[in-house]
Formats: C-alpha cells, structure tokens, sequence
C-alpha cells in the first residue's frame, strides 16, 4: 500500500501539479490529483496527506496525518469530532492572502473616500459632472483590527498615503511592526473606535470574534466613519451595521457577509454607502496568491517528511 | 484709488475669505470676492491683483501685476496677447493636487487589475461570482510620464505596493526623488515602454507633449499593459488608444480627454476596457486640496507685497 498525498484543487495549473509530484516522489510517496472531492472518495480511505480547502476529505479518511488548506480561514473545520483520523493535524495558508487583500482594503478605501460608486453611476448616465466633496486617507484616523499578515501588509500601504496614525489591535495588544504607529488590545477596542476615521476587520471568526462589532461598538464610530470587513461576516453585527448605513452615519465596504451568497432578496443589496464584493478580496485567483499558497505547502511537506514541526498549524479549538 | 485683490473662485468657504482679506489689509490691499467673473467685471479697471481660474478677468484688467490660479494647469492661458496687462505674471497651484491625484491613480489602477468595474456589474445584478483573473501591483512595471508633485506623490504610494520597479520619465531625465528606481528623458520614452506594465501620465498640455503617446508609441506597450492619464487629453492619440482598448490589447483609466465634456454621442462612453472620471482627479472638491491651494497663494501674497519673486510662475511660452 502507498502513502497517498491527495490534491483536491480545482484550476490546478499544471506546473503547480508538476512540482507537487516531484517532491511527494522524493519523499515516497504518491501524488493524486483530483478537481472534486468526489472524484477522490475511493482514495481516501489511505490518504496520508491531503491538500484541500474542503472537510469532505477530512470526514472520510481515517489515516489523515495531514490536511493543508489553501485557505487563510480554517472556521468550516472547527466541528469537534470533523476529522475521523484522531492523528490529523490542519494546517492553513495563512500569509499567502495579505498581499492581494491589502491591495483590495486600499482600493476599497479610496473608492468609499472619493465618492467612486456615485461618479460610476454619474458616468453611466453620460454626464458631466465634477462636484461632490471627497475625503483623503490622508490625515485619516486608521484602526486595523487583527495585525497579522493581512493587517501588516495594509499598514506597510497606507503608510505611504500619510495617514494619522495607523493603530493596530490585536487579542492582546503585543507589537504588530514599524508600520503601526501602536497597538492597542481587543479589551481596549472602545477606546479606540471614537478615535477610528477608518476600521479594517481581517479577524477571522471564532467564539470571540462573533459580534465583536454589535450595535453598541458600531455607535461609537464617529459620524462618517468607514468600516471594510474582509475577515468574516459574524464579526459585525449586521443589522445593526445596515441600520447605520441607511441613516447614513457610516459607509462600508464589506466583502464577507453574516450569509453567503447574499440571499437574493435581501435588503442589502440596495443598501446606500455600502460597497459590496463577493468575497473576493483573498480569493486565489492572483497568480501571486497561487504560488505563494504552493511555496508554503511544499515548505510545509518538508517539515512533515523531515519529522520538523509543521508551520500554520491551526487550533481548531481557538479557531484560527 | 485703492489697490485691489480680486478673488473669483466659486465656492470659497468662509474661513479663507477671512483670511485672504486680513493678508490683504496688513498690506494696505482692498479684498474683493465674486462668485462669479461677471459679477467681478466693474472691479477689473483697477484690479492689482486677480486669484482665479479664469482667464477672463485676465483679458480686462489693464493695471493686473499678478494672477494666480488655483488650478495646476494654465493651458488655457497660454493665448499669445492674452494678458491686457504687459506687466501681469500667473502663478499656479502646482503643488496643491499631487496628494488627491496619487490617491485617484492608485485608486484606478487596483480598480483595473482587481477588475472591479466587472465585480460592480456581477454585484449590480445581485450574482455571486467571484473567479476573474486578477493581477497586483506586487511585482508591476511602473513608469511615471511626468515627475512633479504629482509623480513623486505616486512614486511614494506605489512603494509600498511593491512593484517591480518605478521607472520617472521627463524631460531631461533628472533626478526625481528616492521613491524612484530610476529616472529618463523622454527622448528615451521608447526604450521605456516594451519594459512599463503601468504607465501613468501627468504631463500639461504643451506644444511638446501634444499626441506624445501616439499609435505607434501606444503600440510599443507590452499587451495587457494599463494608462492612467491625469494630466492632459491631448497628450494621447485618443483615437488610436480607443482601437487598442477596443481590441482588449490595453486597459485605460482616462480622467481627461481631447474634449471636455465627452460628447454625450461619443463612442468611447461605451468604449470596453476603459474606466472614465469626468476630471476629478485632482479637482478643488478635497478640503486639503483647498487649503494648500489658499497656503500657496497666502504665501505669495507675502512674497509679492515684500518684493520678493513670486513661486510657481509659468511659463506661458512653454506651457507650465
């Protein structure tokens, strides 16, 4: 019987595929390759490795030792009792998404800062016209909530639009790098969002994130403050975020939803100030989030063929 | 007969009202303010000095020393014989616009490669699609065509994208700053552009730089590669760039054009591949903008009044 490392990835390239053959062949073992989950049931049932953002493999094969998601989030894996092998470790591609989402916060911003929905819709209607106030990063208030890859390699961009200040805040306030002017801990969040021009959530969601920003944090945003989610939708309360909105208090940008798809008939979709991508800001559809994701997981095969510590590796009971 | 300074900039708010009449009163100057040229026209006989945008007060006032305009660009002053005044000297506010057109530029440019006129469409109609190729700044070929306020505010926002190079293109190829890789002439524009994946354009509007990106230079640019025109329309064979954005061979985010307004019979409203703003790169609509623009011209006025020369002067032979 073979070990088996088990690709499920659709739109593999072939040169990625090609290079997880040749190192699974140095270390002995054998390199499957599947577009769907389905496609590869029947090798499951000895699958050492599997590489796979999804928990079909994982619920179905008992010798897992190892499961690497190109994912940066690992919540659809948090289930007690989801991985049937008791030795399976999930590991994340964690690291491979800030360079893509940072681009994406920064766009996003500027875009809700210089009114670019409503010159779209100005510019639809063949018209001319060159008169509505605008804002700047410049001299902005900017609070980043989570200060880990995704949160450095936005700090590291905005720095150069010469913002306020730039806060980090993280789970316990430890330093985030020379980009964040200080960091503040979670405990400490209500003192900074009075103080917040602009609030970037890339959190991942867990039992302590759900919520964090409700109703009662949301009003203490100051008038006109900006908020742009890309970590998960449960981090805001929102309802309670669409409520502020509408009144026209705050403008978003969100790319992560409580429910995803948006269902199609809710109100969100017609929401004002509120600037909808459907969850695309770390997909993997930038070559460079590819073969980052690709680097980090034959980095990772050769910790595991070595016996050396996995890097990434997820606490499922945290959550991140 | 009192020595007059007439301001004609509609919109001016309150508090730089105030502050333009005390700098003209600590120097014996009587401070004038029309919203409209019109309204101005019995004042201009003996008007010493005129800040406004228009070139009207500058064909009536016989006695005119100095007019500064707000704009960055004095294009439309450049009329042999347009000054009634032979004494009249025009300074700009060059130097007021490169932090709000670095934002648009920067703004653009992420719209283009993360293809977000495309999400907006897939948004509007309520879809949940999120699999479109998209490319980054991390790792782009950039060449500012122009490197003023406004390249080197590009240069430094890019930076922090990690490009693979930030190429300043002018005239003599001087150096531009520490933000740049490195610098040419435009003699060397053709060298330039097979390397340049983004090439950002902030140059007036000058006999010199009239149709510099012409079809055969615009050709020379690798496929896939993407304009930002901030500066002048005329400075593109406008044309010639519609074929090749037509022919999905380039990508364009124009903010200005060879006519302004864009006729509303005009084909390239429709024009794929094309992301339009109708001139507000860099228009007087950000409260920091405004303020710089007052700081220059507050500036001069100390200048002027102490016989010192004036900053900003153009040059209305050469065009800027």
């Amino acid at each position: 019987m073979s070990r088996k490392l088990i690709t499920v990835i659709p739109g593999l390239q072939e040169d990625h595929r090609r290079r997880i053959a040749e190192a699974a062949a140095r270390h002995g073992l054998e390199a499957l390759f599947f577009a769907r989950d389905e496609d590869a049931a029947a090798e499951l049932a000895d699958a050492e490795i599997v590489f796979s953002q999804s928990v079909y493999p994982a619920a179905r094969a008992p010798r897992l030792r190892w499961q690497c998601t190109p994912s940066a989030g690992v919540d659809h894996f948090c289930r007690p009792g989801l991985f049937l092998s008791k030795d399976a470790v999930l590991t994340s591609s964690s690291g491979a998404y800030g360079v893509t989402i940072a681009e994406h916060i920064v766009m996003v911003t500027l875009e809700m800062l210089r009114r670019q929905q409503d010159y779209n819709r100005i510019v639809a209607a063949r018209v001319w016209r060159r008169d509505l106030p605008i804002r700047s990063i410049h001299g902005c208030r900017a609070a980043l909530l989570g200060t880990g890859d995704i949160g450095r390699e936005t700090a590291r961009r905005l720095r150069g639009f010469a913002p306020a200040c730039i806060i980090g805040v993280n789970r316990t306030g430890h330093a985030a790098g020379e980009d964040f002017d200080r960091t503040a801990a979670v405990d400490g969040l209500d003192a900074v969002l009075p103080e917040t021009d602009l609030l970037v959530i890339s959190l991942p969601g867990t039992a302590q994130t759900r919520q964090l920003l409700d109703r009662r944090r949301l009003s203490l945003l100051p008038d006109g403050a900006m908020i742009v989610n890309v970590g998960r939708g449960v981090v805001i309360e929102q309802a309670a975020l669409e409520e502020e909105l509408r009144a026209g208090r705050l403008l978003a940008a969100l790319d992560v939803f409580e429910e995803e798809p948006i269902p199609a008939d809710s109100p969100l979709w017609d929401c004002p100030n509120l600037l909808i991508t459907p969850h695309v800001a770390g997909n993997m559809t930038l070559p460079w989030t590819q073969e980052r994701i690709l680097e980090l997981f034959l980095e990772n095969l050769e910790n595991y063929c070595a016996g050396r510590p996995l890097q990434r590796v997820a606490d499922l009971e945290r959550g991140y």
